[in-house]
């Protein structure tokens, strides 16, 4: 019996703790199996009744007779380990584990939970949990959760999976569905996924027959590769993948050493994590349930420029409360041969005028999508607009219905016929922008490893001058530069100069007043030595750089995340990147093409652009010098945490790299603050 | 029979184009007005029948016996003027016209309507629309609309009204909230505004004592000082008002002839009038409908700091969802005597602890709102945490609740106890967000007139140097500066100088190549003015100023918008206001402690507020700067349209202008490009 059967399809589920009164959590799992048809045995563990909701129960696994292809645990949490060991002993191959007080409940529950697992891989027991809700197998009527929606009678039955690290969610996902005609094929409840994860559960919907579309509801991402790599599974299988994930808001950079690791925060790295996995990120909730049928059976549309959507509706204000926000994303409206972006039919189209309307934008070759708004005749009046809808050539194209008034018959009527009808114009939009951001997963590099240049070390951070020889390295222009040394601090750098002092203490160069731009001559230079040694008291050295000029400054950044693998960034210079958060992130490595594609992202950078006839940088060059610093991602080993040259400077022929750290995986000082 | 009561309360009613086909649109009203329960009279006019779906109908308003209180016109658009002379003629004090093809028809349906309004007025006529879909008085049981959702059975009564700009949301509002039981009192489509237009219909329902939260749709603003007066009418009457507005992405300053006015966009405009005449904003649709029971009988919060809110969840998940998008929009979540900013009783609640942890909070001083989150419970049982919802001290607080799964009966028993409650996590963010930004209207300015500067002209635009008597009239300190004329272009400023050229046809002056910052000396200075002489031979003389340096530049803007009326702006310098839309933006004229509070929102002013122990900028001094500038909006007769400062210098001790730009609004010459 392979993992996804005992996981979904188990002849033979053992319930250990169940309980014998209906009104607790733990008889849940055995009503809702009965309630939604379970055909498989079903063996209730109770220590303390032989007979549990009229089925025959055992004291412990041990005396239950027979094979068992799945245990669902809700004893609690110190009893779990005795649970898992009965598993080992019984050859039960799945356990789902929905007791608590594990990795969700602080350190001391972080090492039982690691134990917990450690053994039942000895035992050779894979685990869905512990803190897991459990998991449904709708067309498959397998019910193994303590979900109270699943007190609901009837389940639609569809083609859309869903994996979430919030139980409840399983509960909404259902509920909401079902009210209006979306139906699911697997729900699953992932918990703290101390050892089948969210990858590993994608890979396996990825080749599940019954799967089309899967669903994720993130909280984080505890196995980045993993369902990178299920990711492309699901894409090469045609299945597209959809995540939420919770923790926009976040922070969570307050120990990143650099600017881009400070920048490079959660939410940002997996943006581009998500994007470049191939997977759909929607922003708001309800999307997630709602954008299944515009997704499934279509490849992402990998588009190079803003996607255009024409619009037909009834209702004016009804079609602008949507246009209004695709606006926002940058998606254009367009209504081939007319003058309005808009085809308004409102209170005058026929079912026939509408039913044209639609058929002629889906087979334009001007528009990538069709949003079709339906106002108040959806609750009352189907056969006006809505079933025009339902008729409408299938799969011409990208088709979104967004209802205005309260319509669920409507609803459940377009979703019979697999077209994607959102509540709210919000949802609506929001699902448009995803899928026309939805790229196909980023191919992996077949670019050559690069060399660490010899003479640098390893591990530790490397100063400023090493730090220049290693972005030269990659090929990217450095300032001509020198080492100051006491107590003469000679140099053969021709004046002006720009001057730093090197110290292992300073990280924030500018913030300590330890560099000094524009120093005209020998007596200035000696001036400023004398005076930073003084607040500097630890300076070893002082890094004499030619002064550069240029039309911009930007910052050029690597980091290797802790979530989603290495990244580049590339921002606006000076406090900008930082202050307006302005800066692009992508995966890396990065090629010239993608680098130059990020540049144009960044709003700062404009002023190189062309912004109001200001001189044109080098924007080339710039891409180059982003790309190169990608390339640190192809460092076997990936010594590198940290890597960032702040700034860049942007000529109008060329860039040139004046400022530039790196911190080393490897530490061997401690930090500074 | 006051306005009010032709308007919401008419005795008889006449239908002019009713149609005896019950099929058709135009037979909606009298099916409508029958079917909800209509006790007065319905007089259908109908040219070619005696009797309409039982009614007996007569062929024009003239030989209709008896008085009437309200015609709803449906025929033709060339027919409705017809239609007004005969209600003039009898004496019909409301006519609500459902006919388009005027203002929404391009130019010459624009004169044919005010063609019709100026003819109404003269007959004593009020109208509605035209292209008005009528208007709904719940508790009244008159359903004088066109409107499909009218098919419903039961519409729930409630204390909520409605205007709108668009039809269908009559439809929408009234649908949705049945679903759910959230009822509503009066709703009104206002059409074209041609007469009656949103301010008005604001100020009768301030009036209404069947009216306690005015909700508005709004596509745009066509009565920007009404709406105010009626807001503040409604303020004082203890009516909270809520608007969604369309247009978000709309730029609609392509006209714009400063920075000023392309940054105050139509949005950003808006919200400071929103603001500032203590109208909520909500960002999402069905924000609009749910957030009616989270404002009745309350006051704006008015809080001058972050606003807290604590939250109670059965789902962690689920609370997560809202908690994030309140982050995001700098609400902070605390749970008094707690680790966790969330009190998760997942899984584990009983009610009486659910109801513990929401009455904590609900009467802990530490918070300003509570959130209530139920996960999959909310739908088979409400017990568990929607009954202690219910249950909770009413109106300690302000109390939202997210159900995450579909419970539309949990949703209608918190609206029976008049508890908002929300559908998605986004909206209730949204609403809790809306709620805690909430302002009480800005009390009028007390403010004596500003007088205008004796030598300076009412029209035309001022040359730079007239500009800078302007602001420096109203207490701004500006650059020491001389006009240099030709031929010898002499002055007395000392050098290193700038200097600009001086001419009528430049209006972006950096963009020309006119400046020249930094001239060290009197050679270096006619070297420039030869060769910008070559460049802009229109420069008529040479504004000369002492060069000044400071920590940063700041932008300060003022505008007579023309929807909302005066505005003042601040902003970062440089090209930063415009390419990061950073800046702030209030009706004109505001206080000191105003302006100080909109610098805060600079982000780029950040550099002068003490970022990254940079040295800190004299930011009192720019708000003093900001408020004079906002002062223009007392010169009796605002002759002003545009005025700017760009850059304002902001140095560690006081400011000062360097760059002034005044547009009047009468104009004398043909404006550049």
């Amino acid at each position: 019996m392979s993992l996804a059967e005992a996981l979904f399809a188990p002849r033979v589920v053992a319930l250990v703790g169940a309980s014998g009164d209906p009104a607790k959590n733990s008889a849940r799992p055995l009503r809702f199996l009965r309630k939604h048809g379970y055909a498989g045995r079903i063996v209730p563990i109770n220590a303390s009744r032989g007979e549990v909701l009229g089925e025959r129960a055992f004291s412990s696994l041990a005396e239950a007779p027979g094979a068992i292809d799945h245990a669902f645990i809700m004893t609690p949490g110190d009893s779990v380990e005795r649970a898992i060991e009965e598993c080992g002993a019984r050859g039960v191959p799945v356990a789902t584990i929905f007791s608590d007080g594990f990795a969700d409940a602080g350190a001391e529950g972080a090492a039982r939970q690691a134990r917990l697992v450690e053994r039942a891989r000895a035992l050779g027991v894979r685990v869905l949990g512990p803190n897991s809700m459990g998991l449904v197998d709708v067309p498959g009527r397998v019910a193994l959760t303590v979900n109270a929606v699943l007190e609901m009678d009837v389940l639609p039955v569809g083609t859309t999976s869903f994996v979430s690290h919030s139980g409840t969610m399983l509960g909404a996902v259902l509920s909401r569905g079902a009210a209006r005609g979306l139906g699911f094929a697997k729900l699953v409840s992932v918990g703290n996924e101390a050892d089948l994860g969210t990858g590993e559960l994608v890979e396996l919907l990825a080749g599940d027959p019954g799967t089309r579309v899967i669903l994720l509801f993130l909280e984080t991402i505890r196995d980045g590769a993993k369902l990178a790599a299920a990711a492309r599974k699901a894409h090469a299988a045609g299945k597209p993948v959809v995540a939420y994930k919770l923790g926009r808001s976040r922070l969570g950079a307050a120990l990143a050493r650099s600017h881009t690791g400070a920048l490079a925060g959660e939410d940002a790295a997996l943006d581009a994590y998500f994007r470049d996995c191939g997977i759909v990120r929607v922003d708001q909730l309800e999307t997630l349930i709602e954008i299944a049928p515009l997704v499934a059976g279509r490849a992402p549309p990998n588009l190079a420029r803003a996607a255009r959507v024409a619009v037909v509706t009834t209702t004016g204000g009804g079609a602008a409360s949507v246009v209004d926000r695709l606006g926002v994303s940058g998606i254009e409206t367009i209504a081939p041969d007319s003058k309005s972006p808009v085809i308004d039919l409102t209170m005058k189209a026929t079912a026939e005028q509408y039913t044209a309307a639609l058929d002629d934008v889906l087979a334009s070759p001007d528009c990538d999508g069709v949003l079709a708004v339906v106002g108040s005749s959806a609750q009352f009046h189907p056969q006006l607009a809505v079933e025009p809808i339902v008729r409408s050539k299938k799969n011409a194209k990208p088709l979104a219905a967004f209802l205005t008034p309260h319509a669920e018959r409507s609803l459940a009527l377009l979703a019979a016929r697999e077209v994607a009808a959102f509540r709210t114009p919000e949802s609506c939009a929001d699902a448009l922008s995803a899928f026309f951001a939805w790229r196909s997963p980023r191919p992996g590099s077949a670019a050559a490893p690069v060399e660490w240049p010899r003479d640098l070390p390893r591990r530790g951070r490397l100063d400023e001058a090493q730090a220049l020889v290693l972005f030269a390295s990659l090929g990217i222009p450095v300032a001509e530069h020198a080492i100051a040394q006491p107590p003469g601090y000679a140099h053969g750098i021709p004046y002006p100069v720009a001057a730093k002092a090197l110290s292992a203490e300073l990280l924030h160069k500018t913030e300590a007043a330890a560099v000094c731009l524009g120093i005209a001559d020998r007596a200035e230079f000696d001036r400023w030595i004398r005076a930073m040694l003084e607040r500097v008291p630890s300076a070893r050295a002082v890094m004499v750089q030619k002064m550069e000029l240029g039309l911009a400054e930007a910052i050029v950044g690597y980091r290797d995340d802790p979530v989603v693998g290495p990244i580049v960034l590339v921002g606006a210079g000076g406090t900008l990147a930082e202050i307006y958060k302005d800066f692009a992130l992508r995966l890396a490595p990065v090629g010239e093409d993608e680098a130059a594609a990020m540049i144009e992202k960044v709003k700062g950078l404009a002023i190189v652009r062309g912004y109001r006839n200001l001189p044109r940088g080098d924007v080339g060059a710039l891409a180059k010098a982003v790309a190169a610093v990608s390339r640190l991602a192809l460092v076997p080993g990936l010594p590198v945490a940290e890597a960032e040259i702040n700034p860049v400077i942007v000529k109008d022929k060329g860039v040139v790299a004046v400022d530039a750290l790196v911190v080393m995986k490897e530490q061997d000082f401690s930090p500074p603050h």
